[in-house]
């Protein structure tokens, strides 16, 4: 990451969280260069919203890194967080058809389930329950205070929901009940695992002095690139402008197609003069691990009609093989759900544990 | 309920609640007569905060109508609400003990567990479940909006935890997912039950149109009397003013000796005027069924320790068979614990089942 980056960084999560995130920065390289050393050492927990397919942003967000990790040896747990979809909506239609669809492209991008827990939350209830002791270790101020919670409440449009509202300690129970010590994580979502930590400090403190019960886990800053969607705007399922990895290549080939250039004929990679052709560029260049500014003297003055058959060409060669794993694995729906199906098993027996080690902990066991 | 007590009420529970409360107050009475006619019809769910043992005021309060309400048919459950003690403390001393003289107190009182459930929340995971879906349906302007939680704070003079937040939520789930349709309260916690009304119809109207998952409970306003503290404040643990079910009789008669009257020797009954010696004479008519007014004229000019031996002699002879059932039961503690690990066990099928329907009407089987 270079400090012009870096300092974007520190800048978007607010002047008066400088200090932590540099805190949390340093934390994050450390943890990594552990991780480099020990992977075995590690429980990391990663996870996405089933509101959707995913796109090539997730993949090149954390997807790839999630395999990466997994095939370090770090213990590796994905939680498809289907609560989570209610935070700020009425309603949880399609969202079978997205948890499925999210197991296959995990699954085809390189995820494997021996390796990897792949869970949905809704389907473990010792996890849940950590909700009630975790509510009573935050204030009802501390809740507010968090920059995500208020933004993600503004851009949704909806009032502000108890389960919004109380979402980070949710997140909390995801992290702690698997004891993950490693979250990677946008800046974004720096606050969330912030309150993970406190929980977990006013628990052990509270409640477990002698043997404490969750470990303080750190975040990992993400240092993937953002990719900006076809039209130069953030990559987003409602602008029609993303690339989903489980898309055949003659949908990619008819999006990329109509997205729109401007006037100029000659291809220049300028993000911020000429945001529609600099993504179109990011985007090759990311699928074929070229640098972008080559691609556009390469292409040159043939134009934004070359640029898009580049960009078709090489997105659709990127995700053939996940692609073709993806149609393989979906001819067999029931192994997919024998996946979650056993991922969930597993994490409820884990759950059932920690909530025992929490029960006996706070003296509830009768 | 005379219409000067039912004013009281009203205004105590403030004015904009006014039509609230006397819709309420109209379905209480509806429902009461729909129990005397069918009890098997219905599902009551009760229950009490592990913070300490239970005292006359409890007893007269609710135990002795739980049991009532048993015998007549209704289907009885008994919560014990142990994660509501951590609202507003942050320590969970001494819950066990708590926890099982609850249950001693409820069993000497002529709760049956053949007929009743009782168990405790923390034990039922998919219960607390719940508190997910049900934080989705209401906003975080409702949850302020609750007087209790207010009141309950500011009583705590501890910091506004999420939990004391969300607790009427929580509440929401205890006496849903047994789907119990009617709940005995105090007036102060009709709003809780306004909560849980308004959860399981959003719920019903968002996810089950065809086929209601929950009934929409009517809250019982008890019409128990208030009883008074021997000192004539509040009955409190805290003041050292109650009458434990689980004393000994010297304990009760040093307590009641101890108690502070006035200077007057002639016994009256004027609670406004005199609440110390009304106290008295309440305690006394409660456990004699007589009219307290009668007692005072019986003592007249005998004075205060003649009321006091008449109090200790009467509140003793009540309590003796309760006392002795608790004592033959406190000598098989393994019993006890079995009583509330069946509780236990029955109340997580029932929840599991619960859930189960939950998932199926939000999609959520996989």
């Amino acid at each position: 990451m270079t400090d012009e980056t870096q300092e974007q960084q520190i800048t978007a999560v607010g002047n008066e969280m400088s200090a932590s995130f540099l805190a949390a920065k340093k934390r994050s390289d450390a943890t990594l260069a552990a991780i480099e050393q020990n992977p075995g050492k590690f429980t990391m927990l990663t996870g996405d919203r089933p509101t959707g397919r995913l796109h090539l942003g997730h993949y090149f967000g954390s997807i790839r890194e999630r395999v990466a990790m997994q095939n370090r040896g770090v213990n590796s747990n994905i939680i498809i967080a289907d609560y989570q979809v209610i935070t700020d909506r009425d309603t949880t239609e399609h969202i079978e058809d997205n948890v499925l669809n999210l197991v296959l492209d995990y699954m085809a991008a390189g995820i494997d389930p021996e390796k990897t827990m792949i869970f949905t939350h809704s389907a473990v209830p010792a996890e849940n329950q950590l909700m009630l002791p975790f509510l009573s270790l935050v204030t009802e101020a501390e809740l507010h205070r968090n920059p995500t919670v208020k933004s993600e409440m503004e851009a949704s449009g909806h009032a502000l929901t108890g389960l919004l509202l109380t979402y980070p300690v949710h997140q909390a129970c995801d992290i702690l009940f698997c004891k993950a010590n490693v979250v990677p994580i946008g800046k974004d979502n720096l606050p969330h695992v912030e309150i993970t930590r406190t929980i977990a400090r006013r628990f052990n403190e509270r409640y477990a002095k002698k043997h404490p019960v969750f470990p303080e886990p750190a975040a990992i800053l993400s240092e993937a690139p953002e990719i900006p969607g076809l039209d130069g705007r953030k990559m987003s399922k409602s602008y029609g402008n993303s690339i989903m990895l489980g898309a055949t290549a003659q949908e990619t080939a008819k999006l990329i197609k109509k997205s729109p250039t401007d006037s100029e004929r000659r291809i220049t990679f300028d993000p911020i003069g000429r945001p529609q052709v600099s993504a179109l560029l990011t985007t090759a260049g990311l699928v074929t691990g070229r640098d972008p500014k080559e691609i556009a003297e390469e292409i040159g003055d043939s134009g934004a009609g070359a640029l898009k058959a580049y960009v078709i060409e090489s997105v659709n060669s990127f995700l053939e093989p996940h692609r073709a794993r993806r149609e393989e694995l979906a001819k067999d729906m029931d192994y997919v759900r024998d996946v979650l199906a056993e991922g969930n098993k597993k994490a409820n027996a884990i759950a059932n544990e920690t909530l025992e080690q929490v029960r006996e902990a706070m003296g509830m066991r009768y």
